[in-house]
């Protein structure tokens, strides 16, 4: 047997054994919804995450959603009410926010490789561009001069340091995102001389962090960078967006990250940031801790099937739908997302079982050797954890399969 | 420096350093289909394939296309004219042939997860459905019985054996897919028993194998091992699908496999196969290896820039349509994909640089620092091996970034 990672808290078994989602039945769902394999989003999830951010970080600042995360757009619509900003990658992520109806949120896009087309609906919308590079700069401004609009451009910046133990590293090397740190204060000043509406910075050093002292150590360094930046430039940037990086716990050991100690930390920080920051907005920009636990993928058991003593949960779901939960996008070493029975929920585990995907490749795992209680044909499996980097995230094509319907509750 | 995949010799440079495909000229391709990025696949490599295949392989060996690899409907629509048969993997694959409009050809159908819907519309349309367990075969009996057709029914077999050195090992193991071996006879007896017409065996043991011994062994144990079955049930199968399995090189050092010992040792198996085998006909089942080398994936540089002393290629593509170039598709170690400047394709290699994709992750590698003419924005870089498991294996949706263009030249 193999180990699985926690199951979010906010699921709790009862004695009905039923897993429910925002207060309704997994089947019920399923059932609405016209079938499996099915997403769902409690959006009292996201909500309480937003809280608990609030309430743990120092007054003011701000609290972006990462759309990548999930662009979904009910989940956008919902958020739209509470953040203070969405950050996009994409046009294609404007055009969710214009199908979820959230025009009136502050938007900033960053993004290695934008368009002139991207750059240009982007000024025109009010946005604040990360920009990555010189480049990049020169093109926003003449295109901002082709549309006659001031446009708002903050700078992304390389920082010469990682966040130890991120999942995703960003920093500390050489890399496609942002600008080196010692060439940006050169840039803020030629945007300053230029007439732009300098918005700040954007330094985003890592992303999945559990490790609270790592965290700390990145929002330090974070702060200490961009006062440097802001100095060497001679100017005070409105904003900083200091990344994010709040890692939620999918493995076997992972422990949520102390998102209290880290507001507290962090308004210690703020407190004695230097004087050039003095009139700084500070945001933090998030998108899988906010999201990622809110999501459950419901899968269909279609046979269950012994091979040279192994059982296996053959399901109607698989990779194409949670690419990450099969151990393929970023990984090393494959580990197993949470799983549970729908419908024996919290029952004790009877049986080492392996649940797959449909799909013709042995590479559609959705949980290796793992306890479970016993589950047949017909039964449903929940994959939690299921909220980022889910559907969107994955090849839905694949095998040309069944698509994955979604629902908010 | 890191090496990279060796381009298909049938892209070869001439002095015009402009990359052609199926004659046409990269960025005359791209002007017409409306821009980057974009899949060309040219059917005249998909033709010579397929005309190796038939002149290397003994006479009588079918040829399979396995829609997974590649189901853009023109290419259907090509590979119909040429193959004996079709096979699909979910009833998605049965709408993509729709689309091709190619219904006269042989259809099978596997995979471990079939819904009863999919083994409904499978059986009434004439295709061998290749079981995957004892409990799917009395589904699709029962399916039978209710549309009253005498289904054509074949037994997947999971065989004792893998291929080594397979890219992708299916066999050996515990696994979803299809009947351990030991038991498979019992089925084809239960079958025969309940009037279906059984079509024979089918057994894949591997894939993308680039090691001939290796196939040639694997071959040889999978006739031994449909004959002990055969024996074993009582009963000639009048078709064994022998799976497929032939690689192709993406990777520097990857040579490609000889086909044409392949068929020679393939003939001498065949013509001492046993004797319950005198009456079987061979199958062979091929996606990659038809396709692969066909496709290029073309992405246009939108940024050049310099951190910390390296060069990067920003380009409008990225892992949202080529994932297994990035190295996040079963790969343990990245490796590069062979890729080219189109416009100075052959040209002297000028510089050391890394080619991204768009995307806002650093998961987004096209090239890892390689030798390359020197490119600046505006050029294209042509990414080949790009047509099997290309776009529909990405995660489309990733970002909501730019949807891909396909063109079949």
């Amino acid at each position: 047997m193999k180990g699985m990672g926690p199951i979010p808290a906010v699921f709790s078994p009862d004695g009905s054994h039923q897993l429910s989602i925002g207060g309704r039945l997994a089947e019920e769902l399923v059932a609405e919804a016209g079938g499996t394999p099915l997403f769902v989003y409690d959006n009292n999830i996201v909500g309480l995450q937003i809280a608990r951010f609030r309430a743990a970080m120092p007054d003011g600042v701000d609290l972006h959603y990462a759309v990548k995360a999930n662009p979904y757009p009910p989940l956008l619509a919902f958020i739209a009410r509470y953040v203070d900003g969405f950050d996009v990658a994409s046009a294609g992520e404007l055009d969710r926010l214009d199908e979820a109806g959230v025009g009136d949120v502050p938007l900033s896009f960053a993004g290695p490789g934008k368009s002139d087309a991207e750059l240009f609906r982007a000024i025109e919308l009010g946005a604040t561009i990360n920009l990555e590079s010189e480049s990049e700069a020169g093109r926003a401004l003449r295109l901002a001069g082709e549309l006659g609009i001031r446009p708002k451009l903050a700078v992304r910046v390389n920082p010469p340091f990682a966040i130890r133990g991120a999942g995703m590293k960003m920093g500390g090397a050489a890399s496609q995102f942002g600008l080196d740190h010692d060439r940006a204060a050169d840039l803020v000043r030629e945007l300053v001389a230029a007439g732009a509406d300098w918005r700040g910075l954007h330094i985003y050093a890592g992303s999945q962090v559990l490790d609270l002292d790592a965290l700390v150590e990145a929002q330090r360094a974070t702060v200490a960078l961009a006062a440097e930046i802001a100095e060497a430039a001679g100017a005070e940037p409105p904003k900083i967006n200091l990344g994010g990086g709040f890692g939620i716990p999918y493995f076997a050991g992972d422990t949520e990250l102390d998102v209290e100690a880290l507001g507290r930390a962090l308004n210690e920080i703020l407190c004695n940031a230097p004087q050039v920051l003095a009139l700084t907005c500070f945001s933090i920009e998030l998108g899988r801790w906010m999201v990622g636990e809110a999501g459950v993928y419901l899968t269909r058991v279609i046979e269950r099937k012994e091979s040279r003593g192994k059982t296996f949960l053959v399901t109607d779901g698989g990779l194409h739908h949670m690419l990450a939960a099969s151990g393929n996008f970023g990984q090393l070493l494959r580990r197993n997302y949470p799983v549970a029975v729908a419908g024996r929920f919290g029952a004790a585990a009877e049986e080492d079982v392996t649940v797959t995907g449909c799909l013709c490749t042995p590479l559609d795992l959705i949980a290796d050797d793992v306890a479970l209680p016993r589950a047949d044909a017909g039964d449903l499996i929940a994959v939690f954890c299921a909220g980022a980097y889910g559907l969107s995230a994955s090849p839905q094509a694949f095998l040309s399969q069944t698509a994955a319907r979604e629902v908010l509750v």
